[in-house]
């Protein structure tokens, strides 16, 4: 059993301890040398090089991804060489071109915020006019982590977008959603088999600091009744209607007057379910392991009451996060350390802290201040 | 952090997932290609030549073992060299010669079956009949899993082993034990840093099937008022004794009148700890690494009221354990797949399959069908 990895970061690098319990064989198309997942880099070259990308799958069982990059025509080149791609290129196009996923996700039912596809700054003034005065704007492709997300009052605030539209002459459009006036975000992880079995963990709470996933607190505390069946069913309609198969997460608002709206769309394992490693029975890299190589998914139960996980990011100093470790292991005994190997640039996600327990505020407590001290 | 591994077995190969979360550079001196810990090989040779010994050591700030076999003067070239050995050759004396740890566990009081050096047939038949008949024999050196140990009733079972002393001419003895009447078997883990803080798990029983392994329940069920004390007190006081640092495991007997006896030491992590990677808050491999790298020990409480490690072994027709994944996945969910990547050769350990849970008897038979699935 052979999975190739086409991305070497941390998401790479974690699913190397399920691989190696599961004698699953990892190989990482790797960008650089000395990536995250370096451990299990066979292969460094450009994932947008058709020909790097196939003399790297043509070795493997199936190919799966660190990130949603990978464009279009390589990987329509590889299931032409009837190369397995999990997720395939028909799924993966919806988590690369955010105004096909509204589309298809308007099609399928999935409740989302309101969205238009706004090609001038008319349009956008119009949508802005009757959604409040305000809506987020972001761009088609590219976005991650806060990135190509703007909250505007006037189109003139992404002025620069749509000169940069109209420059690359393609004529491409922004899409403009509707300001969520949000309770809290929370995100809904999946498995789906090629075989069609899916599996979705519990719902969760995800704290965004900067457009950045901050802390994930599991399961999601004060659910509102039928919350965590609205949830699972969403994903589940979700997966099953774009033919994810793998991990999927699904970023979601819980909006004041308690609806849930699909904000954004993950192909892989993702922040949001890093607690699973030491908080579920399987964690979200065992399971996207199983998944891609069509074995029987496993059980996405809770092993405590309360899992919570803070992200490390690199400090103003970047100080190596081992230098803390002696510190922060004596004073947070149950705190669980993960360290993705990067330099610590500041502001860079470099690691997470995940604790388990019977009282949240306890557990709460513990991870952040465990992870503070470690990128102090 | 860099910790350098002597030996490519498994144990070397569960070491790579702590490793990876807490960011140690793992560095693996394997017999040869292709062994188990191949991910975190990177050097290949013997581990009995000084000079391949110190060439891996000299890049790492500290090294530790896969197995006990090197040899005294190697280690003893190391700590020459002050880098630092983990446990050191203090301490490894007594895992490598069965009749030192006999010695020395005497001298520190533990609890030990009645034991003797017997040179001759005329000293072993003495002994025998000072023990009901009955004994068991030793070579001093070079045992494991049930090798080089024979319960005999007369000192001519062993009359190869007395001549092979004679043909080696150091006037070498054999190991004389009583044997002991248990009612089972259990064994004890604990780590201990240089700094000297320890940390013991709860003890476990071990049952093994001709001489080897072949199941651990954690903690020991049934077990009689301060059983659990009296366990941790012993291993705490042989880890201080011998100054022991990282994992060491004690084996021990329960005799039918409720004494603790100690049989074999350990000096790494230990089959009977594997249950931990799932079982315990902190993983036996987690904790050697935090013990020889000297940084604060994690909680070693349970995770789940029972958890039971069944190992899996090599079945009559070698086939690959991959190929009963997808039924023993589907039937048995709970249980968690750990495959060495080993060619599965009849009788050899290749794997082993954990599950936890909540009634005992539901946990022991999923663990044991699932690893005789995986292995049939």
């Amino acid at each position: 059993m052979i999975v190739g990895v086409i991305g070497g970061g941390q998401l790479a690098r974690m699913l190397i301890p399920p691989a190696i319990a599961l004698g699953v064989e990892l190989r990482v198309l790797a960008e650089q040398e000395g990536m995250s997942a370096r451990l299990a880099s066979t292969n460094i070259g450009d994932y947008r090089d058709e020909r790097v990308v196939l003399d790297f799958a043509r070795g493997v069982d199936v190919v799966t991804f660190d990130h949603e990059h990978v464009p279009q025509a390589v990987l329509r080149a590889l299931v032409a060489e009837s190369i397995a791609v999990r997720p395939g290129p028909e799924a993966l196009q919806f988590a690369q071109d955010k105004l096909l996923m509204r589309q298809r996700l308007s099609e399928l039912g999935s409740p989302t915020p309101e969205w238009a596809a706004v090609s001038d700054k008319r349009e956008l003034e119009q949508f802005i006019n009757s959604n409040g005065g305000v809506a987020v704007v972001k761009t088609v492709r590219g976005g991650y982590d806060g990135k190509g997300v703007r909250v505007v009052r006037s189109s003139s605030q992404v002025e620069d977008w749509f000169d940069a539209l109209d420059e690359d002459g393609h004529g491409g459009v922004l899409l403009a959603e509707e300001f969520v006036d949000f309770k809290r975000e929370l995100a809904q992880s999946i498995a789906r088999r090629p075989s069609g079995e899916t599996a979705t963990w519990p719902v969760v709470e995800s704290i965004q600091k900067d457009g950045v996933c901050a802390e994930v607190i599991a399961p999601a505390p004060n659910q509102v009744p039928r919350l965590a069946e609205v949830a699972s069913e969403i994903a589940t309609s979700i997966a099953e209607g774009l033919g994810v198969t793998g991990v999927l997460a699904v970023e979601m608002f819980e909006t004041t007057d308690e609806r849930i709206l699909v904000n954004e769309l993950a192909m892989r394992p993702h922040n949001s379910g890093h607690w699973s490693i030491e908080g579920s029975t399987t964690s979200q890299f065992e399971q996207h392991l199983r998944a891609v190589l069509d074995l029987p998914l496993g059980p996405t139960g809770t092993r405590s009451p309360w899992t919570v996980m803070v992200n490390v990011f690199g400090g103003a100093t970047s100080r190596p996060l081992e230098q803390s470790y002696r510190a922060v292991l004596q004073e947070f005994p149950f705190a669980k350390l993960h360290n993705y190997g990067k330099p610590p640039r500041p502001g860079r996600k470099v690691g997470h802290v995940t604790v388990c327990g019977d009282d949240l505020d306890d557990v709460t407590f513990d991870a952040r201040a465990a992870a503070a001290a470690l990128s102090s």
